[in-house]
């Protein structure tokens, strides 16, 4: 299973992702209008009574805009949760907040046994950790930061849900986190909708919570090649490598989702928890357990004055293009 | 990878493995007759002498039946292990106590080094778990079960023998012990031959020293899917997966058996086993260290009510199928 | 995946490469006139300046000869390191230490980033273990060489370079420790290039620290068939089966290491060497905290009698051969 396309298809598939993750092209405005008109009406049913703490934590953030909306499916106990942080669902602070609420409130409500995440913002799926969270602030914010980010790994790779990954769009990096942690993966056929941790392309390295899952999903070979080169995977190698566990057409991939949870609720939810708890125990510990080393390791690297410098260059240069 | 067939095939299928193997189908005089007819003379050779703790043991169940059937091969130095508790090889503490004495002769037997392991009963491999051991008694009871069972595990994936499973029928549940802890698995091409541990499906759970070895043959990411679904996999699905080494005809399940033991054979046993042990031993340690826990947990998860109630249920229901 | 080809193919099959990889057929004077003729003008550049620990070493073996030659390869920042010590680069003792000096070297010397370990030797990639290092020699003699044997797979398993075999010949036994420590393997398409850890069919058993990163590279599971049984992969079975990346046309295999190089050199180092530090750490760690009763088990099984005595019959009859 050698997963190297050839260094020009690389180059190229990289140089398409950059331009489609982390330029912010769509005008503000827009992004508004689509976030205003489409997800909150849909929503309306299920936010009905905030819980204080997140009262408490959205007025933090001074936001109105609604960054994940959750709707009822088809299919009873069923969820579908909607990213709406445009224009890539970069996970800034107050996005991974909400995540984890909405998460938490799923997770306390007995209705629900499953859940379906995908992206409602037309360029990805995810593009993973907001460079702007982790560049040109203070330890503390640094280290707040990565503590969210923890958290929402933990929260969805122990959920006692059924987590279907609906990778509708490009899943690079740190958007990876969710599908990593879902309990099954389908993705989007089209040619754009790459997915991989390519942090090394970026200069960084994954963290080791994230090549564990993978190291899980897609053995401990083909995590070496993907995470030292930094692979995005295309649909049908994403699919032989073993990344996903399905490959759809772009406008299946909700249905498809649906039809693959009917098959994870024929099984009594308490032997499910039980066993994928059992599976996932051994991993998840070993986060749990090092945890602080782990900060403090991010928050060091991360304060670095020539990272510093370097994540200033790229935000520069993003901007420049955006102007 | 993706093992999911859809979910109506999925019931259907579990439907009728539960006819196969759940329901004692076939009258006792029947049961009795097959028994004696066809297996004791062909072992008689290798009985002759049984020790005494077997006898002690074999007294205390009073049984005249011979649940394990020891014959010698066409090849030097391999015995075939039939399993005779029928109607389909349940594992009731006589029968695992049988098969454990079994084991322990042929170990110490050093004009033995490879054992193939099959089923004497047309309608199953091994069902697993008898009901009856885990249902109505009481801790006492359970815990010596339960200690029975991991001592069958420890003794069988830690053989110094080549162990080859030649499974010839239905295998669900705990009776996957066999194969999971053999050097190499064969299957019977037929439609009814599923195999699988669906223990959620009962509404119960795998035990982790059931996940470990299923890890080390299949990866981590299928054993996720197949465990939480409880997947019982046809024929051609289980070789894709890797639960098994081979499919052939029904009728050559146990030549071929015969035919892979040769090359296993061919290598020298000191070699063989110390390479054996050192690749093993780590998963074996883990049950080793946890016995005591593991037991404790089963006893308690075993004694709820809740579980009582539903076994109850169930067995009440098989025998009035049966009636 | 059963990687079991007939019994009587894997017997002729290990007759073959015997015969390669045992016999120095070829006679002593053609094996310095290759030597000499061949690999020391090219690797002048190189060798200009020997470090001081280099000579003492080399004074102490007393040999002219030299076993591993470093040649600048087309592509920046890569060199190919060829293994010379004819006919079959069995690891000698010198070998090894000449080996490992090469490495630190290059490891040291900041113009490298990747190299291309090929052989020079016509008729194998490597032979492993030179069976007169641990026959007839006193205790302390197997100590140094297991030791150093060790030294050579923690400074490969963990480089800061990119590794990258090219195996243009047949590697047997511990001839596999650099493939298995390497970033990516490239095997010549040739029915004789078979490669494998065939060990217990020498009657004896690999360490640990050779099926970690076989179960790493190719699964638990063929990790138990291969190493048990001691299968040498033809190369459409070794590339099925995962133990190499490539197989190529043999003229095209250091051509392919290039080119293959090239991608990962597209990383930057920085990034890949975290990456690829915090993947094999876990595994690394192992070979370091046993590495001293991991010794004493080597010392102790190799000095036992009955090894020696049979080591010996070997070596006499490979002598006998050579008459």
């Amino acid at each position: 299973m050698p997963h190297l396309p050839p260094a020009q298809e690389v180059a190229l598939q990289f140089h398409q992702l950059c331009e489609h993750l982390m330029l912010p092209a769509v005008p503000a405005n827009t992004v508004l209008g689509i976030e205003e008109g489409a997800g909150l009406p849909d929503a309306a049913f299920w936010w009905k009574e905030r819980a204080t703490c997140c009262k408490v934590r959205a007025r933090r953030f001074g936001s109105q805009r609604q960054l994940v909306v959750v709707e009822p499916s088809s299919t009873a106990g069923v969820a579908v949760l909607k990213l709406k942080n445009l224009p890539v669902n970069s996970f800034s602070l107050e996005f991974l907040t909400e995540l984890i609420i909405n998460l938490e409130k799923l997770e306390n409500d007995k209705t629900f046994r499953g859940i379906i995440i995908t992206s409602d913002c037309p360029k990805a799926f995810s593009a993973g950790v907001d460079l702007r969270e982790i560049c040109g602030k203070n330890p503390a914010h640094y280290t707040e930061y990565w503590k969210v980010l923890q958290d929402l790994w933990l929260r969805l790779y122990l959920s006692n849900l059924v987590l279907i990954s609906a990778i509708n769009g490009p899943c690079a990096a740190g958007g990876c986190l969710i599908p990593l942690t879902s309990d099954y993966r389908i993705l989007a056929d089209n040619p754009k909708c790459l997915i991989g941790l390519n942090e090394t392309r970026l200069g960084i390295s994954a963290p080791f919570w994230f090549k564990d899952p993978l190291v899980n999903i897609i053995g401990h070979r083909a995590s070496e090649h993907a995470l030292q080169l930094g692979l995005l995977f295309p649909p049908a190698e994403a699919l032989q490598v073993g990344i996903v566990d399905k490959v759809v057409p772009k406008d299946q991939v909700q249905s498809t989702a649906l039809s693959v949870m009917t098959q994870w609720l024929a099984i009594p939810d308490h032997a499910r928890q039980l066993t994928k708890n059992m599976i996932r125990k051994p991993t998840a510990d070993l986060l749990v357990k090092h945890r602080d080393t782990d900060i403090q390791n991010f928050v060091s690297f991360i304060s670095r004055d020539s990272i510093q410098k370097s994540l200033q260059m790229y935000l520069a240069k993003l901007k420049q293009n955006k102007d």
